[in-house]
């Protein structure tokens, strides 16, 4: 029986989403918090991986319950979070299809990457400062031109393995938050290259200095080459909001 | 010249607002900054005392230069959160009168205390989580016997020296946010007593999970006596967002 996870993390404390060797995860860190509740080893598939220090409010990942267990989800969920320490989160665990896949059925991912104008004390942890505060409404402008299935080479990083660079962007905007002055860029995309979205964010956070014209992200991708790009912005800014499945999560279980 | 500051801190690291022998405060932090950009001893008043773990979006300090020294306010501001720890921001820095003082002419304090119903990792240092969810309408209608001026006495830490227990309540309301699913209390008035907040929505939450009848706050402040009371909720919750003064501070220098 396949079952799906909804996960929440703070990045802060771990080497990423994927397993390494002597190095602390969280995919390691759920995968032993599940043997212990089914008794027994599960692989467990994640919708894709995340950095170091990368955020997430809505990652998802399936595993195969262990011969012969029988697992009713919301117990389930409750055992592994008081397993977990406390920067890992499940949201939601329910029973998928069999055929369901983490990775192979997304349809679409969601990330956010939220940018502080101002000194932060309490959001310090989820918010890139950026100083002196760049022009947003100029940035949004030269956002636009990342829509549409391109090659997004230019925004990979170079040790990258992955030979398809194609990806294609259906948002990129920035979004202003009312109350604290803050903005933050969202961006939804088929797949995402490695440090993709970092890259991206700090590109723009250029054009936004007035340190590359406005048209600036159009020459970039043509050139397929990370280094007519800027450098990546912080990790912890950047947070999965979202995979999306033809089949979404039931609302979690309050 | 006299000063004041808006300040956000996470509460976290520190053991309170005020400076305290061998312990890290926040006061004393700021202060120790203030030496160095000034070159000179300060005195640092805060609107109030915030307790070990408490939060704050909008503490507000006043203290005066050192005798003859020249001080730029949005240059003061700059070399704070250049020394300050990251858990510590200065907002805003401004002139002020010089018989502005940050406590005596506070008019009004708001808390917001922030209860979350599911398991969280992101936002886990500023809220409660609360098993099972509390009934939210319940501790709303509850809350409304806390408005006006009453004595708090069921409600204040009991090593507390304050004589004067009268209180006058202004806003006690609990508020949904729709996203999460979360909830946060907001409670002004003119002064807080010791462990106030904590108290109020430690009781409040029995109310939420049927424990003590929805009327049953009249009677706990008519007993005067901190044992009638329920546990004080952690103080992580708590956040001190705002001091009302009769002159506002400008809006923060982005």
């Amino acid at each position: 029986m396949r079952f799906r996870l909804l996960v929440e993390y703070d990045g802060g404390p771990y080497a990423g989403w994927q397993v390494q060797p002597d190095q602390p995860t969280v995919q390691a860190v759920i995968v032993r918090a599940l043997a212990t509740v089914l008794r027994g080893e599960v692989s467990l598939v994640g919708s894709g991986r995340t950095d170091a220090g990368v955020h997430a409010r809505g990652q998802v990942a399936h595993f195969d319950a262990p011969g012969g267990a029988t697992v009713d989800p919301v117990r389930l969920r409750r055992s592994l979070n008081g397993l977990l320490p406390d920067a890992i989160a499940v949201l939601a665990a329910e029973r998928c299809a069999d055929a369901f896949h983490a990775r192979y059925d997304a349809r679409a991912r969601r990330y956010h990457y939220h940018i502080a104008t101002t000194a932060r004390a309490l959001d310090r942890r989820t918010r890139w400062h950026v100083k002196p505060a760049p022009d947003f409404v100029r940035m949004n402008e030269a956002a636009q031109a990342l829509l549409g299935t391109q090659h997004f080479g230019a925004f990979c990083r170079t040790q990258s393995a992955t030979v398809n660079r194609v990806c294609t962007v259906t948002q990129a905007s920035w979004v202003p938050e009312p109350r604290t002055g803050d903005w933050r860029f969202e961006v939804v995309a088929d797949r995402f290259l490695h440090g993709m979205v970092r890259a991206l964010v700090g590109t723009l956070v250029e054009v936004g200095h007035g340190k590359r014209p406005v048209d600036a992200m159009a020459g970039i991708l043509a050139t397929q080459d990370r280094r007519a790009a800027g450098p990546a912005a912080p990790a912890h800014g950047r947070a999965l909001e979202h995979v999306a499945y033809d089949a979404p999560f039931d609302a979690p279980d309050r």
